[in-house]
């Protein structure tokens, strides 16, 4: 099934099924809100997926993802992972850390009363923050109890997102070094407009990981296509990881970190943190700056076919108000 | 005011006004639940004023704070700070890290779509974890918007709460040593049944802290007093600092960090953390051991003439169900 959420005045929006070309959308019949599906999934999916059959069918209104907002508006927790060792080591390179002693998924919990739609303007205080994008893959877990198995984390796994996690890259080393983790250096994330079943990627949905190329663009210019397979730990183990200590409430959103690919220097990559570390590795200084005002980042992943999974997210970067 | 929200069978409760002296309690007329209070506080605080006003002056129902849920018993976000110097420098030396480095307030994220009721069994995995408590105070805001001043960021703080942070004290170092902060080591936290606006404090709301001692007990022994005056940062530092990438969310709650005083030999401590490195300090090695199930920790704060504010929290620890 695909879903996406249209506004309605509502913080939660409009939940709609969308047909699996992208084309046609009509409200979804079993819930009014993608939270609300989440929190009776079992008992719901049966509805919702022969209404899904029937979209897919025929009828149904134009599809506008352009409308959209997040497919889940807000949720009571983000969980952003660092799964993409390419992109670790680099960092740690980099910034002279050596996340490599520690065998557990590296994890943070986000800012998540708000996801900003995929087609908006990001507010931002200032560019001397270091404005970056980070493409990445999530999913979307109904509720699960607490300390669970990676195979007991799988089966509530509910649905896969596209999200851009906006990061403030001269914030971001100073809280590391607290060891408290980002606040500051990480401002709410935006979301493609379609949240699907895993079943809807196929063979691409495999071993818990998204093996599907993300195409970033900034400023309308391809600046990478890393697969999403990479992951040193599958979203199980991040979910279990989760939910050693706490129960997970329905519509917890947890996220793969930047993807990021072995042969980044062929691929290019998901953020513009990633490239400055290849540039300070091969050549000893950064010469890519990060976003200023007016700059547009776009990100989508498709099947092999063509198909469209999550829809565009295309986001560019303006200046708070004050 | 003071506020407390009873069990109704709806995750959000049913908002209740508490009489002064906490023995009596009546529905809140004005808003069903205190997250519709903090989304319209503007408009709906002349009508709880009255309500409040005419329950001290007699009638309501007998309140059982044995019964109340945590007063917000979920938020969207909750994001706690680490602003008592006595506590920061006592761990660095223990741990070997310097925050001193770091002039801005240390915040992490942590989670929030449940806040443990007050008189409760807390579930856990293992004694093994190192499990503690942690008394602090902490704020509830209305909705504020990004990047606001330290000045702006005091009126946006509507209610006063004491809260129990649980921490697993043998996972935290591992986490903090990421970089990212803590997901394991931070379960969900206990708040004590009453929330209250700052006025009820009178002259113990001071330069945006609060200055009362926090009780606390273990297994029914006195176990700290520290008084909350003694932050290095204020609440309204702590509430600007988190406003600065993201708006705050109505029902955002900001905590102070353990209570902790430089006189902390004579006061005592608000976890058990504390005391081991006060041990380690003077003794070389920490002998007191870390909680246990069956265990149970109190905490409470009054003004000094007696008159009850949060009333008190009472929580026991327990093993999780497998």
């Amino acid at each position: 099934m695909k879903f996406a959420t249209l506004p309605n005045g509502k913080p939660d929006g409009r939940l709609h099924l969308v047909s699996r070309d992208l084309t046609r959308a009509a409200p979804a019949e079993a819930a009014e809100t993608l939270q609300a599906a989440l929190e009776d999934w079992t008992a719901l999916e049966p509805k919702l997926q022969a209404q899904y059959a029937a979209l897919n069918a025929g009828g149904g209104a134009p599809f506008d993802a352009m409308r959209a907002l997040a497919p889940l508006p807000r949720a009571w927790q983000w969980l952003d992972g660092s799964a993409f060792e390419s992109h670790g080591r680099l960092m740690d390179k980099v910034f002279g850390m050596n996340k490599e002693l520690h065998p557990k998924p590296l994890m943070y919990q986000g800012v998540s009363d708000r996801f900003y739609p995929p087609v908006a303007e990001i507010p931002f205080v200032s560019t001397a923050d270091g404005i970056d994008f980070e493409g990445e893959f999530g999913v979307i877990v109904d509720a699960a109890p607490m300390n669970i198995s990676k195979q007991e984390a799988l089966a509530h796994i509910r649905l896969i997102v596209q999200i851009n996690d906006w990061s403030l890259r001269k914030l971001a080393p100073i809280e590391m070094k607290t060891g408290f983790g980002w606040v500051q250096a990480k401002p709410p994330c935006g979301m493609a407009p379609v949240a699907v079943t895993p079943d809807e990627l196929g063979i691409h949905w495999r071993d818990a990981r998204v093996d599907l190329p993300l195409e970033v663009s900034w400023n309308e210019k391809p600046f990478g296509a890393a697969n999403g397979y990479e992951m040193s730990f599958g979203f199980d183990d991040l979910v279990a990881h989760a939910a050693y200590s706490r129960p997970l409430v329905a519509g917890t959103v947890i996220g793969s970190g930047t993807v990021s690919n072995e042969n980044f220097r062929e691929v290019g990559s998901s953020c513009i943190a990633e490239r400055r570390g290849i540039e300070i590795v091969d050549h000893g200084a950064a010469t890519t700056d990060y976003m200023t005002f007016g700059d547009r980042v776009t990100m989508e992943a498709r099947l092999p076919d063509g198909t469209p999974v999550f829809g565009r997210l295309a986001q560019t970067v303006v200046r708070a108000e004050s």
